[in-house]
């Protein structure tokens, strides 16, 4: 308990310490403006342009929703066992489950493609915050501003895409404080090439998920293919076996997902007592329905797997930020935080007169949005046939508008993505198919009532269970070929479709849109122009000595290795491969701490010793899932997969007392390819041994 | 976090199910009244009349302040290392360290003989709860009910000795409800036989204790002789090496000290706005003067090693109580008890008019007592010579008295004990005895304020360093053979002396007399006879389906082997040797994490799956460290040596959810006996083995 009370009384001073500017090793920062003041008075350090051009591009994001690098000049790319399960998870079938049993590829003919991953790299930014801004000038209306803020963004990507052939994004940045214009270099053929047993890269399953300390060897390597080709690079991270010690100064260039930390407290309260307790229910209801169909059987359970995990994933994690936002403590702080830029706004009548009401605004429309949360969050089918249909009859109307009329997901720019995901050859398994649509429709019954429009709508007079049955057993839309046909017969053909889904679609997309606009015009469009004036103020108020809010888009997080007072206790900056065998035994061995055969068998062949996992307080969220974690001299000593229990609470704040990241050692993965995986070519090209 | 949200649930759950019958795992039971009821509903068990003899008499209490067993036929007690560390400091030099470095008599004539070692068996109970309260029928003045209450317990204690020779004791049970005659067989002749290293029995130190998981092999052997010789004896508990599994039942025969679970809120109310924010202070203080003293160098770290650890683990305890108290949850939980008790009461005219006034009569005392608690705490001289000069100084008066009117400690039932104290020829460091003096008064004077009376008394116009080092230098006390005298010499002899240590204490007696009698007759016997009231009440209302607050008496626990929901995971319900080696490499072997030579170099002859610690939900607390784990056939399964974090609470109240006790497992004292310490006869004898 000393640690507890040690931790009441930082808080009790770090709250005399607030404002926007980030104490700490806080912060997600943008590669325009990395923090080389604070790293260079708490560290000694500089980050070089040339520094951060060779981190840049030797990271990368993928779009299945996490981040890696490359790791060798042969385009190796390192991330998690958790990000490529989804690849992994489509190339299995019956016979082979590359998810329980992991793959390898000990020559590049085995190397196995991936259906529809797509991997970004950064290549160029451009701050374009003045073109946008002009393009609003003199408006004052909320929605004409949104339409024009749309507009001028399509403008821009498509400007860019058309001069560079880039995969080109407009990121709003301080919400609306800057926009920037990201040029990425987009690779579709990655192939995998290793990846070990689903139990080791989640060993401790859901109890140990989000939490440390942890025995876990989270990683997977894809090599990514340029024309045919391995690509060849010197942007790559040059791997440091040793690691990093205790104290050790790091980085995690990575793509943090979302972050709500700029929110009013409107907004947060908004979360906290509308939205997430009604997030929580509706995952309740889908891991309920995935339980009872994974029980079905042993391929079932297989299918289902990697959704299952997903949703206890978000489960989890929604129960941590829910927990933190009934925090007395954040809370206080949050306000307190406000109060202070309130008056600091207050404190300039030009200031005030500008942007003194937005707070007010936001709180306006917030009270708004609270009733039709629950049609937002339950007017949806669970289902990717359904997914796949709605997105088909959404598309092939939005692309004849203009671009800037568009329904977002729709735009110019963001096309090619989505028709790469749209034609995917992955499976998609009808018996699962029907139990999700089937489960979804009871629940969103349950919640809005029989006499729901959108309820009335689907079922149509139908029980649940007789729609689902139906629509799965007449759609072809599980074969990519009928979705391409359809695609490409543009509005015609999906009018003239006989097939049930694009059917139900077709009923499903006025109201879909009805609401999407109402909450556009009502709540986005008034949120994100009062936002935007918070964004400007923040900036004279503070200056540029913060961050904007996470966007999944490359940031670069920094700290150090250490522990953090846990359990009445410390927890250690790092675990060793002892701890993974002390707690599969402690367990007995039972699920979810059972050990894979190869791990049991060759113990004796490991190093025990062996650094496994450490943690640092870098700053990272959901998105930073495969980051690497780099030494000053950009070596990669880590692989991030996880944060502990306490930086949940990173969505709203940090806190470098006990927020921290999770990653693998550098030293775990190349311990486990030589010795357990018998992947000692893989090593050397990682750790850069010539033959 | 998902375990968070479960716990909140049961919380809200078990809220409803109060009353002062215990659900769930809880009580420290008395072996007149063991729980069969419950143990046979939960657990199909009964505890026959010869299991709880048997058990009974193979449980020892140790008057160092904690528990043990017997665990061979030929004497052979198991206690836990840091129970015995105070014999082991005492027999300790300069030269030999047994603390830091363990002992092992491998034959008989090794083993070292306690210097003041009391053991004490309880061979027989007798209710004595009409004879005291017949004495107290009738008086309705609270000071003279408590001196009628002191003389009958007296009285009772005397005859009893005088009949049988057994050091005899009245015990008060359920706030005096009950009151019963104890008789304890004595044992002062106790060898020790096997301690381990400090470093291994308290691995992970302060930061550890009180925590979960956990990697410690906290035991110690002693041979309780008689007559010379080894006590041969039928009753101790057989050793069962595979010890309990997950789920299983067990037992703890324990001493727990004390616990106030039956106090009114104002009670709770006043320790944790008064007094237990004092003590934190007066531990700090004598914690930083230790601290002081050890750092002059490695032989007064070594003598002071015992008293530092004691105070850290004092102050993590205290600071776990206080966290327990400022939880709302448990401050709403005991809240509702005690109105629900209250209504109860309330409910019956007759039991209203006799034990109503009883809580308003406590929340006075308590409110009379708040002003002079920092007195009663710090009119105290932090010397382990002031000690013995007062107690010399009380002892000559206070023997003359008739028993029922002497100061509490002095009792006829407690001057043997009292005397063997008193005459141990266990060492005092006099530098050492100078630091404690010279630190505590200074802060007494911080405390009080130097015009307090004890402080001018004491200091004299002198600063409390020149006092200590004029005191420590003048006394001749450190002799037992000059206390011997003093002792034999009465009170002439007392008055007598020049030391200047009898000296001050002789001018320190009538202020400490004042004080403790002001407080006697304004707060104790007042609360003493409302809370007898309450226990006749609480008799009345729930019947004997509770027990009784701890007393430092044996009692009977009982629970399964089980984790609970930790750091938003699962603790196991045991850890491994692999564990060990986990968390000592995840520290890099830094200190309190680092491991003795034996075994670091001893790990290849070790099974690192053996089972090493675990917990159950025995409830337990301080004073049952030693106590033996025991499985339906009166079988040793495992050692306590603490409790969770969690536990803490358990001053106040029971959680079966989350309050854990932690024992050694039988199977790991084994092991290291046999593979680290080559004790290999040591361990037949405790495994039955014979030759």
């Amino acid at each position: 308990m000393r640690s507890c009370y040690r931790h009441l009384l930082l808080c009790a001073l770090s709250c005399l310490l607030l404002g926007r500017t980030a104490p700490a090793d806080e912060g997600m920062w943008t590669f325009d403006n990395p923090p080389n003041k604070l790293l260079h008075e708490r560290y000694g350090f500089t980050a070089t342009p040339q520094w951060l051009d060779h981190v840049r591009l030797s990271s990368v994001r993928l779009n299945d929703g996490g981040s890696g690098s490359f790791v060798s000049p042969h385009g190796l790319l390192l991330t998690n066992h958790h990000v490529a399960i989804g690849q992994l998870q489509k190339n299995s079938t019956a016979e082979h489950d590359y998810v329980r049993d992991g793959f390898y590829a000990a020559i590049p003919d085995q190397e196995m493609k991936s259906p529809d991953l797509e991997v970004n790299v950064l290549v160029a930014m451009e701050n374009v915050t003045q073109r946008v801004q002009n393009a609003l000038k003199d408006i004052t209306d909320a929605q004409k501003a949104l339409a024009a803020r749309k507009d001028v963004i399509a403008q821009i990507t498509r400007e860019s895409e058309q001069k560079t052939g880039l995969r080109s994004d407009v990121v709003t940045l301080y919400q609306g404080g800057e926009y920037w214009l990201y040029r990425y270099k987009k690779y579709t053929d990655v192939r995998i090439v290793f990846a070990q047993e689903q139990q080791i890269a989640y060993f401790g399953g859901d109890p140990d998920n989000f939490t440390y300390p942890r025995y876990d060897l989270d990683m997977a390597l894809f090599r990514v293919y340029e024309n045919g080709k391995p690509l060849e690079t010197t942007n790559f991270l040059k791997w440091n076996a040793k690691g990093a010690g205790n104290g050790e100064l790091v980085f995690v260039p990575g793509h943090p997902g979302s972050t709500s930390r700029l929110d009013t407290m409107a907004q947060l309260l908004q979360e906290r007592d509308v939205r997430i307790p009604l997030i929580l229910e509706l995952l309740k209801s889908r891991l309920q329905t995935m339980h009872h169909y994974a029980a079905r059987g042993p391929e079932q359970a297989r299918q289902a797997e990697d959704l299952i995990l997903s949703l206890e994933n978000s489960a989890k994690a929604y129960q941590g930020i829910y927990q933190a936002l009934l925090d007395k403590r954040v809370i206080a702080k949050k306000q307190t935080e406000e109060d202070q830029f309130r008056k600091l706004v207050a404190s300039k009548p030009e200031w005030q007169s500008e942007f003194g009401g937005a707070w007010d605004t936001i709180a306006g429309a917030e009270a708004k949005a609270a009733p039709i949360t629950k049609k937002l969050l339950f007017r949806r089918l669970d289902s990717q046939l359904a997914s796949l249909a709605l997105s088909l009859v959404q598309y092939v109307a939005e692309i004849k508008k203009p671009d800037g009329e568009r329904l977002s997901g729709f735009h110019e720019a963001q096309l090619e993505s989505l028709r790469y995901r749209l034609l995917s050859p992955a499976p998609i398994y009808p018996e699962m198919e029907q139990a999700r649509l089937s489960g979804g429709l009871a629940e969103s019954a349950r919640q809005l009532g029989a006499d729901d429009e959108f309820v009335k709508t689907v079922l149509d007079g139908r029980t649940s269970d007789a729609l689902a049955a139906e629509l799965v057993k007449g759609t072809q839309l599980a074969d990519p070929k009928v979705r391409k046909a359809l695609l490409e017969g543009g509005e015609a053909a999906v009018a003239a479709s006989s097939d049930p889904m694009i059917a139900l679609a077709r009923k499903v997309d006025p109201l879909s849109r009805a609401i999407t606009m109402w909450f556009e015009d009502n709540v986005q469009s008034v949120e994100q122009a009062a936002g935007e004036k918070l964004g400007k103020a923040r900036f004279l108020a503070y200056g540029k000595s913060a961050y904007p809010d996470a966007t999944f888009t490359l940031r670069l997080s920094y700290g150090t290795l250490k522990g953090f007072p846990m359990n009445g206790t410390k927890a250690p900056y790092k675990t060793t491969f002892y701890g993974l065998y002390d707690r599969a035994h402690s367990f007995d061995l039972s699920p979810p701490f059972d050990l894979p055969a190869r791990y049991s068998e060759g113990i004796k062949k490991l190093d025990l010793a062996t650094p496994l996992d450490f943690v640092s307080s870098c700053d990272v969220v959901g998105g930073n899932s495969g980051s690497p974690v780099i030494n000053k001299n950009a070596e990669l000593v880590g692989l991030i997969f996880d944060g502990n229990i306490e930086s949940l609470a990173g969505d709203f704040i940090y806190d470098e007392e006990t927020n921290r990241s999770v990653a693998v050692h550098s030293a775990a993965m190349i311990e486990a390819l030589r010795k357990i995986y018998d992947a000692g070519k893989l090593a050397d090209e990682l750790e850069g041994v010539s033959h």
